[in-house]
């Protein structure tokens, strides 16, 4: 019988833990094969420091709990391991730790990075001797992996830009009369537009205009459609990827803004855009920036998100229960109107290091908006809402224990 | 039989139709009293332009789901009535289309400034021998007005600054081993620090240092409390207020940033404060502002304020039907623990042009905290929930038909 190793990797997300709590909870229903799931204190770091967190000492309800609970439970971290020929030694670190805990699944929730370090770690297992079942558990808001319909995380940030982007789009409508016409909201995506396009979702009552990161940014075809909707609407509300670039390259943000002191631009891209409106067409503006308040908002996730990111944990101890290796449970859409969806399985080979673009065809002819097709992908992703339960006004999120385990080998500097 | 008018005035907010359902539909039950319910376009300059919506033609169903749409279903203003000496065309001019409309009743709905508008018509309207019962309804996410307990909109401001400030602390305590340590959420409140004291509903488990309008800004000491915050915790938590001051009474936005055209700073005072650590301390950092998101979240709305809000509306007729002028239904509050509140009543004369500040022994010893007395006051009003109906993942918010009536009067500029 082998323990389970679990980490959580890079940016978290509103359900990362539902997925967290997939995986334990299933490993809980095999105690004949599966022995402590440990959990990575800090994500892998937490394997290479050999800081493991033995979730059996979590109680049921809190692990339960996990299920509403936004952020990484046991920590995560942005620390890409370095390709198998600049550091051997840390994978060979790894593979001791899971040694010496007599590990022989691997887990791990991330995004593209961690699914080729899964893949590594599971290569080089064998050829150390050591057999490892990798498996890697889909996550990022940023929606980006090949295979799987969509990322958990994704669908809950979206819900949240839709539902944000309306509310202060009503806002805006009823203050433009005498006050601000133009509400500008900036939206995470650095290299793809999947979360501002979630501004599009609102139906065509609302004038949204969207700034892609895969569209240069054209300042007088920009100004003309925010004057156009401004007649027609009285207002405008803008969504702003935090990617979008100037013709040049640069990023929107950069725009030359210095302090008193010389220090560089302080702001994001929300500002800039509002500024340009402001001295092309005059009108007030304000503008927000939702940052990690966007991927923190468990307290507004989308159903089918958490019931995914829930399913793809339980999907991944059930895969290696079958004697899988090297691959990734997926989900598969089988059909829109309404929505059904089934796991599926991706090997990590295709899915390491690939990255799933928005297409071209998803955004509208005119460069500031989404296409049909994109509105039915995203749809379904938004829909259902599943609160968390709530205690003094305040959502009732847990914090895990985190008993570590002794550890066995000598110090490890990472 | 006289027919009634009703207003929404200044920045709207999550709430504020709640009110305008409870005048519409406590008007409804008096159908031997009140004729028809007009209602502002656009607030009061719907009154000046004679621009009355007809709100017979909504449907009951309509009205009802003002209960759970946020911003202002017949718009709003932001159009400060002058002086009675400076402006009396304009007072006369009220009550002229008043007078036109057979209107008796006069409903408005909102902060100090409109108050005092109130207050102005119904002495004006007397010496014109055109009486009107003029009732002013509470509504500011400010949270300023004297004699009421609280004002409606607050409470779900303070419900969605206290839960993004705990979902984003989550997140950074995820991330604080290897990334982001620092995080910065920009809250409403150029006066008074009420939205920004609810950052400090969480536990103390949550590292959080509030920066209040009220406490000009002590940049040594700041840093001082994050780094020891940092030192404890692993990461700090910071909701500044938009209102916070450099020691010479400047705001903390106003740093003289410049961009490349010589403008203004574009940013606000989050990405200031973010940059400061950033340089002193050396920390990551992320910062967002909430802005219109925060006036707007329908969605995370406190049940005790969409209660509040739509009893004060409910009031504010019924005081008209007992004969009242001059006045405006209030909240009192009659225990914690639980909470308790019914609804009072105040002079308009005592409400009109005063401000209530937050008490200086709201705010921790240090300046950064809120104490317990202020826990005690805010707690109550986050408390409940009171979600939207959903359609296809959005909130099922209501747009009004808006049918305005037939003018009588000649035109008038505004």
């Amino acid at each position: 019988m082998k323990n389970a190793f679990y980490a959580q990797s890079g940016g978290v997300t509103a359900v990362i833990n539902a997925s967290a709590c997939g995986v334990i909870e299933t490993a809980r229903k095999f105690p004949d094969k599966i022995g402590t799931v440990y959990a990575g204190q800090n994500g892998i770091i937490g394997a290479l420091m050999e800081n493991l967190i033995d979730t059996s000492k979590e109680s049921s309800a809190d692990i339960s709990a996990l299920k509403h609970t936004p952020s990484g439970g046991f920590g995560s971290c942005r620390y890409k391991m370095k390709s198998l020929e600049d550091n051997k030694a840390e994978y060979q670190r790894l593979i001791e730790v899971f040694k010496a805990h007599n590990i022989g699944y691997f887990f791990y929730n991330g995004g593209g990075d961690s699914a080729d370090t899964c893949l590594k770690v599971s290569q080089l297992s064998e050829s150390m001797g050591y057999p490892i079942q990798a498996i890697h558990v889909p996550k990022t808001v940023d929606n980006d992996l090949p295979v799987t319909d969509n990322c958990p995380g994704f669908g809950s940030v979206a819900k949240y830009i839709a539902v944000s982007t309306m509310e202060a789009s009503f806002d805006v409508a009823s203050m433009a009369a005498t006050s601000t016409k133009i509400f500008v909201l900036e939206v995470m995506g650095r290299h793809a537009g999947w979360i501002a396009a979630a501004g599009g979702l609102l139906d065509d009552s609302i004038p949204v205009v969207i700034l892609f990161p895969e569209i240069k940014f054209d300042e007088k075809k920009f100004l003309a459609k925010v004057d156009a909707n401004v007649k027609k609407f009285g207002y405008c509300t803008i969504v702003v990827s935090e990617g979008t670039q100037w013709p040049d390259g640069r990023f929107l943000a950069e725009q030359g803004t210095r302090d008193d002191f010389g220090h560089a631009q302080l702001g994001g891209a929300a500002p800039v855009v509002a500024n340009l409106i402001k001295d092309a067409l005059g009108h007030k503006y304000h503008w927000a920036v939702a940052d990690y308040l966007q991927r923190a908002a468990r307290h507004l996730s989308s159903k089918s998100d958490v019931q995914q990111a829930y399913a793809l944990g339980e999907a991944a101890v059930n895969l290696a229960m079958e004697g899988k290796n090297s691959v990734m449970p997926a989900i598969i859409r089988t059909g829109n109107n309404p929505y059904t969806w089934e796991i599926g399985i991706g090997e990590l080979k295709d899915i390491a290091n690939v990255e799933k673009m928005m297409p071209m065809e998803y955004i509208s002819d005119d460069g500031f908006g989404i296409t049909e097709a994109c509105r039915e992908y995203l749809q379904p992703l938004i829909e259902g809402e599943d609160y968390p339960p709530y205690k003094n006004g305040l959502p009732d999120y847990v914090v895990m224990k985190k008993h570590i385990v002794a550890k066995k080998l000598p110090t490890f500097e990472v």
